[in-house]
């Protein structure tokens, strides 16, 4: 009996529809990497466990996809231990930031410093399939490593404004700055509830002031910790005004004036640079809290409801862990599912992505054929992409193969028109048709277009 | 300690120059396939091994990489029976030729059909890596499923012509028949010995008619079969000469007769297209006699010493494993490595791959960047790849950078340029030098042109 064919759970095939809506917004991004000048590179699917290991925390390990080792990975096992990392010695790709880190390392006397990269490459993770969440899914990286100049932080933001506007989608880029927050939990003496603080102050807009601050104090804050981070929860003004109410409260510590500088660099930087999109701090941003150490960056689509659509900061030693210290980086990445999803809520894909061929010919005989034969290959040369129909079927069956790939011309050219050297184009839009010499390459493109 | 990054043996990093050079070759097929029609699909990395396996023979299974299953995949195994199939459901794709059949099948009510497909992805073997010879690599694969026409097959060889012509690479093109070479083995008497003397075949340029002769014979022919044989083995003339005579000689083998029908038709066809590349039969053509049907494909670089660069042909039951019956299809897979080692033997890559980045801004300072940063905008926006460098370091550092990355101009523009309202732009290769009012972008992008 035959297989009756599937795909692992939480994998998806893409054809040719979602392959040109996808590729519309590689190509968006790629594009915009490239005005940029960062360099595109490519890491193995496969990498080390020993590279992966430890890095997404106890978690991320359990998430990884491992690889038996070829051969007879359980010749010479021994069963007492446990066998997972006695068979397996490999894994896949996590995400895109731990191979980047294990790359520069590898191959830093190759690379030239500040070294600015990008990454379009699918990830694959172990967790439960459900709506909008992948086994196997691609992101769209871009860092730049080498450099603690705000600039990075700059053109990252320069990068998510191109982007959003070709892709046309309204956005908001929310900004913080992990030194801040670390100098929010100094000035009120529990530098260690840096975490327990951000996830408090997050709550914010859900259950309201008093709430807030009764979290933090079930959270060990004393009343006057409290009392003193109040005027961070209740700040308001613009981006220049809340940098300002923080110096004032922030001044005690060291590390959060370094972050309010940082911030206020960069948004001198984003005023000068005439960046369209809208820019906000906003304090309860916390994503990556263990792993940035500088700027924070999220962004939201404003006219559709959905989570982060792209994200990122700056991290100070990401390539230590595998014996590069002192490497400051600052990258986001694109999340191509999310996007698509917003693309598609909101009907903003452009309307010619769905068929790439341009004209069919149909197919009525072997005389028609070779006669048209020389005119398909001056089409193609020239750019237009063409099929020809292989069989010599009802023109019915052909008509409708035209009309499932949306393909916008047909030429019906029989032995009236070989007898008469012209060729046939109809619209089928339009339904309107036009007869051409038949070596009139340039009026058949013309009309065509 | 810090841990010595690696990657897997077998596996590659592909750095910008790689990376730019290895997207000219996929930009290029992929132009060529979408001319003529093709939808690209892709298809997950993991497919279930029940899927998989028993498609490539014995060895080929040993191949395959397995996945662990998630969770604790040890949990509830029978340990007096194998392992691997107890702890692996899924693998790593091996071609991209078996998860075309099982897409093909899955969403065989979307499609229509004649399909007309291409694929560009990773692959993974556990093949012993050597030289050329690696444990990931790309395949790119153009097929149409649905329609016997050789119609499809010149189709295939028009691909082949317009990618070798815009890659700049000679290439002859071998064409067989399966269905010529069972003739053949009908003929003498001896039909279950195909192989065998196609194998035979394959030798004669190397070892003499004599050898070949005596081949056949260890293999089991009769001396009656050889002689049957031999005029095809001494075939000579054009292509149209050479079916001409096989024509007279297996009169009595209805395949063989089809097969010279096929072989006929499509010279005819390709004589119409006006394909500029040389095709030539081979009948000791053998790859994958197991598999194909009818035409077999192989291509060959003339001027540079390699196997073959590309390569498939007609194979008729191909979604039957599937539970697809009686859909024949037709393809050709072309190889990036080989076609990478090609164009870098015969230097063949488009000299300007190498940076994408035109112009590189100097970091002079605070002010200077404030002054230049809607610039850099404006000229981004006009399609123009810009840098900034991050940090106001050294000038010596910020050219070499300019230098490392062959980025073509540098504009230091320092304090008097701001103040006089201008910009200088270096070319750094000629050493000319201009200045451009600040608002003058189009100026500036016409000089840099």
């Amino acid at each position: 009996m035959a297989q009756k064919p599937s795909i692992p759970k939480g994998t998806r095939d893409f054809g040719q529809q979602e392959m040109a809506e996808r590729n519309y917004i590689f190509d968006t991004v790629r594009s915009v990497f490239r005005a940029c000048g960062y360099a595109q590179i490519e890491t193995p699917a496969q990498e080390n466990l020993s590279t992966l290991l430890g890095k997404y925390g106890d978690e991320g390990d359990k998430l990884l996809f491992r690889i038996l080792n070829s051969g007879d990975a359980f010749a010479n096992v021994d069963q007492s231990k446990p066998l997972t990392p006695q068979v397996c010695e490999k894994g896949l790709r996590y995400d895109l930031t731990v191979p980047f880190a294990r790359y520069v390392v590898q191959h830093q006397n190759e690379l030239s410093f500040p070294f600015k990269r990008f990454q379009i490459q699918p990830v694959w993770r172990a967790d439960r399939p459900q709506k909008g969440r992948y086994r196997e899914f691609y992101q769209c990286d871009v860092d730049a490593i080498g450099s603690k100049s705000q600039l990075c932080e700059l053109e990252l933001i320069q990068i998510i404004d191109k982007v959003f506007a070709k892709l046309d989608i309204n956005v908001l880029v929310k900004i913080n700055n992990r030194k801040v927050l670390t100098g929010l939990a100094e000035i009120c003496g529990f530098p260690d509830k840096v975490v327990d603080i951000t996830v408090a102050i997050d709550k914010l807009d859900k259950i309201g002031l008093d709430a807030v601050k009764a979290e933090m104090m079930e959270k060990g804050l004393t009343e006057q910790a409290v009392s003193v981070l109040e005027p961070i929860l209740t700040l308001s003004g613009n981006n220049d005004e809340k940098i300002a109410a923080m110096r004032s409260i922030m001044a005690s510590s060291e590390t959060g004036m370094k972050g309010l500088d940082e911030l206020e660099e960069l948004f001198g930087y984003i005023k000068a640079a005439g960046i369209n999109t809208a820019t906000e701090i906003d304090l309860s941003l916390a994503r990556g809290l263990n792993y940035y150490t500088g700027a924070i960056f999220e962004v939201k689509a404003l006219d559709w409801q959905i989570g982060s659509i792209c994200g990122g900061g700056r991290y100070d030693n990401l390539t230590g862990i595998f014996g590069l210290p002192d490497m400051s980086g600052v990258g986001v990445s694109f999340g191509a599912d999310r996007i698509y999803d917003v693309l598609k809520g909101l009907d903003k894909f452009p309307k010619d992505l769905r068929s790439s061929t341009r004209i069919l010919f149909a197919n009525m005989g072997q005389n028609e054929l070779l006669y048209i034969l020389p005119l398909v290959s001056s089409l193609r040369d020239a750019g237009v992409s063409v099929e020809i129909y292989p069989d010599s079927s009802k023109l019915k069956k052909q008509f409708d193969y035209a009309d499932r790939k949306a393909i916008p011309f047909l030429s019906i050219t029989g032995e009236n028109e070989v007898a008469q050297g012209i060729v046939n184009i109809k619209n089928l839009e339009s339904g309107e048709q036009r007869s051409f010499p038949k070596d009139d390459v340039k009026s058949m493109i013309e009309w065509m277009a």
